[in-house]
């Protein structure tokens, strides 16, 4: 699309002394996602790959159940240049999307709001189980994936500006990397990839996060059926929560040789 | 409320060794806001000064024009005891809130959406204007912001966790820093504070991100009239369009000396 990115004015500063120089920074603009004509959420990101956001949006919120409820995907052109909003059409019998479902998703009204209820929500929707898949990582190949999303991220190098997400297989080969503003965009991104190409569930695959990990990124993994998440910097507590309840694997702080495992400690192969 | 770090068993894993050990991760949770008993939102975030959260929340995304439109906000505590759902009763004759107006803030329905409708929609609810706020900030004080968040942070510390805000008042001193798993929220306390405590608005104030700057936190400080935003990490191309058509000043890279000013560099005094 080439719009990844946008130059910009700017006043550099460096020890009191200003100059005017440009600067490259990360593309960020609205997309209204409609189902069926009818508007279902208005998102921040990145342009680019938004079939994938669209179709990984739905699914990792649960609004549609599986991939092949989506029939097609389209830009409303007609009413606007800017390609910005998109139209999906579900396939014929799938019941209409509720738009309220993604605020409520994690609402119970039996026990009011808490975490438990949170994780029992996504629990309840997730179509997969990914506590039985049977992946197994050494401490060294999960040390290689960082290396290897940096290498493949092209936007952040010229901003700085962008998340990261990147997808890889039980042998460490990158199989699919997204970048947008907004992490969990990212997580849509590539999951939405895996969606419309077939790929679901992602058994026995890794998904690798730039910056921290919330409770949003494993539930979107989780609805994926991805059995490890791994992220550079910190989980909350939630996320870790989640995790160790559907028996998914968490690794936070993962850098250089060190990491730290939060759940699913026996997919990771230590040498003792 | 004690509730804002969580203690987890963690494998820690260096060099190929690994060793069982506890990690102090951020507290995540739900909360739901209501407003006169209706369910407005369901949001993430680390527990603590709530009723900030709420207050903040509904001025910045417009939902409520003027602070003294809310009347009181409670906890929910006898349908849950988790502390996890609010209620906002509006002051008598105020309007009820429009459950679907954040989801569609960004929405113009005369010319589609984009980042133009985008910034046009913001402009419009804004009650404040920051263009003409006299506030001169020099390059050696904004250097100086980063630091003083960074000093009182308490729960980054233990966790790397946390976004941080700052509110900083003309002379460069820290009103109020807000820590929170999302960085809108963050801005959500800080914003929410001050309209509790009838500081809005916050003419001549500068607000720190410690992360990036994006387009909701713009909107953010221009809906509590703040005319300068910093961030340490990178702004997007959105966030940059809507200070500089704003009149806000917007710092990003902030880091030691050196600085990028993408909009409102009139405010930064420059010794040439």
């Amino acid at each position: 699309m080439g719009r990844t990115t946008v130059m910009r004015p700017v006043v550099r500063v460096d020890r009191g002394t200003a100059r005017e120089s440009f600067d490259t920074l990360v593309a960020e603009e609205p997309l209204e996602l409609r189902v069926g004509g009818v508007p279902v959420s208005v998102t921040m990101r990145t342009p680019g790959n938004d079939f994938e956001l669209a179709a990984g949006f739905l699914l990792t919120e649960g609004l549609v159940a599986r991939a092949a409820d989506v029939r097609t995907i389209r830009y409303c052109t007609p009413e606007t240049q800017e390609y910005n909003v998109l139209d999906v059409e579900l396939a014929p019998g799938v019941a209409p999307v509720d738009a309220t479902a993604t605020r409520n998703f994690f609402t119970s009204s039996s026990c009011g709001l808490c975490g438990k209820a949170s994780i029992d929500a996504v629990r309840t929707r997730s179509p997969y189980s990914v506590a039985d898949d049977p992946l197994r990582l050494s401490p060294a190949a999960l040390a290689a994936l960082p290396p290897r999303l940096r290498d493949a991220q092209q936007v952040f190098e010229a901003t700085g500006g962008l998340h990261a997400a990147g997808l890889f297989d039980a042998r460490g080969e990158l199989v699919c990397m997204r970048e947008d503003v907004g992490r969990h965009n990212a997580f849509d991104k590539v999951i939405g990839w895996a969606a419309l190409e077939g790929h679901l569930p992602l058994r026995s695959h890794v998904i690798l996060a730039s910056g921290r990990a919330g409770f949003e990124l494993v539930q979107k993994a989780l609805m994926a059926g991805i059995p490890a998440l791994a992220a550079v910097s910190a989980p909350s507590s939630l996320a870790v929560a989640l995790a160790d309840e559907a028996g998914m694997t968490l690794v936070g702080f993962l850098r250089g040789e060190s990491m730290n495992v939060y759940a699913g400690a026996r997919r990771v192969t230590f040498t003792k």
